[in-house]
C-alpha cells in the first residue's frame, strides 16, 4: 500500500495534524515558560509520539518529558534524558524495568505513595546496581493516587534513608481543577490544591529532606498553577494537540488534530454517516463536534460510525471526507497506529504513534 | 520479555479470557441454531480474534463470518471462504481491496445503500474480473445507514443489473432494540424493525430478484430476531466474550474476559487505585463493574487509572491483582493486541487480537 500523498489518499478513519498548528501551540507554551523559574515538562501521554515530544524538547524551556508508564519512559529514553514517571509503578517487572532506563543514563524519577512501591523499586534498582529518583506523590484534591499531606515527610524520610533511591522531592496533580471551565473557579481550586502540595513541602525542607523538585499542573492549570512561586514544573500534555473539552477554557491553543472519516451512507436529507465510530474518536469526554460544517452535530457515535446530523441543504454526498474534532486527545490518540501529517491537503509525513498500547503485549503476541 | 506463565506475571492493564466459559459460549450459541432454518454468522468486530472465530465456525451451525471492515475481511479470509461486511464500503482503495478477497476464491458480499457504493464496488469487481456479492442495507429503525423499505427495489433492481456484482438479498440491523433490557419491548421493537425488512424482501420478490440472504440480529435478539421466519442469519458477535451491559439481559451467556488491573495505591481505606484505565476498558456502556470482590464499585475512570471503592474492612494491598468486567466488549477489546488465555490462574495461550486498530496504518507507519 503506497504512502498517501494526499488528504484524499488517507484510509478512514485516522487521525490527521495540522503541522503548524501543533508548531504554534509547542511555540507558545515555550514562549510562556522562557523567562519562568517553573519549567515545563511536556506529558508524554497525552500523544505519545515520539515525532511531536522531539519539537517540545526543541522549543526549550523543558526539563525533561513527564510519562505516565515505565513502556512510555523506554521509548522516550532514546531522546530524552530527565524523565518523570508520574506515576506509581508497581510489580518486579516494571521496577526492573526502570532500572533498565536509569542503567541507560537517564535521570529517572518515579512518583511513590506507599512503602510497598518504595521498597520494590530500590530493590530493583539495588539488583541493578543504579540509583532511581523517587518523588513522594501528594495527593491535593482528586480521590486517585497520593498520600496525605501530612503524611509525605513520613515517606520521604522512609524515601531518604532507603538504598537504591534518591528522594528528589514531590509531585501532585490538580486533576480536579484542570477541566473546570470558568477561570475564577478553577484558579480558586488549583490554589487550594497546591496549598497541599506546599504544606508537604514544607514538612520535607523542616526536616532538612530534598525537595529540589515540586511538580504538578496539567494544560487547563499552565498559567495558574504554572505561576504559583515553589512549583518547579509543569506536567501539561493536552496543549499540543488540544481538544473540545480544553477548548471550552480561556487557553491560547488551538485545534491541531482531527478524526477523517468518510460518508458511507446519506440515508435522508439531515443525516450522514461517517466510518469514524467510537473504535477511533473515543466519547469519554461527550462527543466530537464536526469540522468546518456549519450547523452539522454528530447524533451518536457507534463502533464504527458516526451519525451526522446535517442542515437541510446539505450537499454532502457518500465518498465525501468529513473530519471530527475529538472531546478527549489521550485515549482519541491511542486508538491509532499513526497519524498522518498535512500541509494544506498534501500529506507530508506519517509519524508513529509509538507507545500506542502497550508494548508488552506486542513482545508477547 | 518471557511469555507468562500465570495470572501473577501478566504485565497490566491487560485482558484476560477465560477459555472453558468462551468455550460454553459459543456451544451454546451454536446448539441453538442447530436445528433451525436460521444460522448464526458470528460478528468478528467484537473480539477481532481469529481463535475466537475459527472456534465459532468449528462449533457448526454457522454460514460464515460478518466483519465490520474490509480489514477484517481480509484477515478472515485466511480461514473462512463465506464472508458478510453489514457495512458499507466507500472508497477506491477500499472497493478495490473487497475484489482482492473475492479473487482469492472468497463468496463475499457487501452492504451497499447507494449508486454511489454499488457503482464503485461494480467498477472495481470488473477491473479485477471477479463477481462480488451485494446485499441492500435496509434501515430498520436506528438512524444509521440503509434505505428506506420503500427505496430497497430500486436500488436492488439496479444491483442485479449491474455487470461485477451479484444481488443476493437483504440485511437491517435492529440496532435500537439489541441493547433493551426487558424482553417484552426488545422483542416489540425488534419485530416491527423486522417488518421493514420484510416490506423490503417482499418487494424484491414480488419482481423476482434474488433475496436469498435477508440478514439481521445481534446477541440481544439471538432468540427473537433468530427465530421469526423469514430471516436467513443471524450477526451476534457479543455472545462468545459477553459484556455488563448485555448481562441485563435475560441471555444465557457468561462473562468469558476481564480486564486486569494491579493494585498501585491504596490512599484510604475504601479506596484503591489499578492501573487499568479507560484506555484499556473503555466506558462508553458505562463504568466497568469490579469482579469477585463484594461491595466494591468503580468510583471513576482516567485515563491510566481505576479508583475503586471498597468496603471498609477490604484487605486490599498495593500489588495486589483485581479484574473489572467490561461494559462494552467490542471497543475494550480494540484496545488491546493480546488476550491472555486462563486456565484458573494458569497462562495457556496468548492470542493476536490480530484485527485491532487499523491495518491500513500499520502499513504506512
Amino acid at each position: 500500500m503506497k504512502t498517501p500523498t494526499t488528504i484524499a489518499d488517507i484510509p478512514t478513519p485516522a487521525l490527521v495534524l495540522d503541522a503548524a498548528a501543533l508548531q504554534r501551540n509547542i511555540d507558545r507554551m515555550a514562549k510562556f515558560y522562557s523567562n519562568s523559574a517553573c519549567k515545563l515538562r511536556p506529558h508524554f501521554k497525552a500523544h505519545k509520539t515520539p515525532e511531536i515530544a522531539r519539537r517540545q524538547l526543541a522549543a526549550g524551556s523543558c526539563t525533561g518529558l513527564t510519562c505516565a508508564t515505565v513502556a512510555e519512559a523506554e521509548l522516550v529514553a532514546g531522546f530524552c534524558d530527565d524523565i518523570l514517571i508520574a506515576n506509581e509503578v508497581i510489580g518486579s517487572d516494571k521496577v526492573s524495568r526502570v532500572a533498565e532506563v536509569a542503567d541507560r543514563g537517564v535521570d529517572i524519577k518515579v512518583a511513590i505513595d506507599s512503602m510497598d512501591g518504595l521498597t520494590q523499586l530500590a530493590e530493583a534498582a539495588r539488583n541493578r546496581g543504579v540509583e532511581v529518583g523517587v518523588v513522594v506523590d501528594i495527593n491535593v484534591g482528586m480521590p486517585r493516587c497520593g498520600v496525605a499531606p501530612e503524611a509525605a515527610m513520613d515517606l520521604a524520610g522512609k524515601a531518604a534513608q532507603t538504598a537504591g533511591v534518591k528522594l528528589r522531592g514531590l509531585m501532585g496533580y490538580e486533576g480536579h481543577a484542570v477541566g473546570i471551565p470558568e477561570r475564577d473557579k478553577r484558579e480558586h481550586v488549583a490554589k487550594i490544591a497546591m496549598e497541599r502540595l506546599f504544606l508537604a513541602a514544607a514538612s520535607l525542607r523542616d526536616e532538612s529532606l530534598p525537595c529540589e523538585i515540586v511538580s504538578a499542573g496539567g494544560t487547563g492549570t499552565y498559567d495558574i498553577t504554572g505561576r504559583i512561586d515553589g512549583i518547579t514544573e509543569i506536567q501539561a500534555g493536552s496543549y499540543a494537540l488540544m481538544d473540545t473539552a480544553y477548548a471550552k477554557l480561556d487557553i491560547p491553543f488551538e485545534h491541531a488534530f482531527w478524526v477523517l472519516g468518510t460518508v458511507l451512507s446519506r440515508p435522508t436529507p439531515t443525516l450522514c454517516v461517517l466510518d469514524s465510530g467510537h473504535k477511533s474518536c473515543t466519547e469519554d469526554h461527550g462527543n466530537p463536534d464536526v469540522r468546518d460544517i456549519p450547523g452539522a452535530s454528530v447524533l451518536f457515535l457507534s463502533d464504527e460510525h458516526a451519525s451526522i446530523m446535517l442542515p437541510a441543504d446539505s450537499k454532502i454526498a457518500v465518498n465525501d471526507r468529513i473530519q471530527l474534532v475529538p472531546s478527549h486527545t489521550d485515549p482519541t490518540v491511542n486508538l491509532h497506529d499513526v497519524i498522518y501529517v498535512l500541509d494544506g491537503d498534501k500529506v507530508t509525513d506519517v509519524w508513529p504513534i509509538s507507545a500506542r498500547g502497550y508494548a508488552e503485549q506486542r513482545r508477547h503476541g
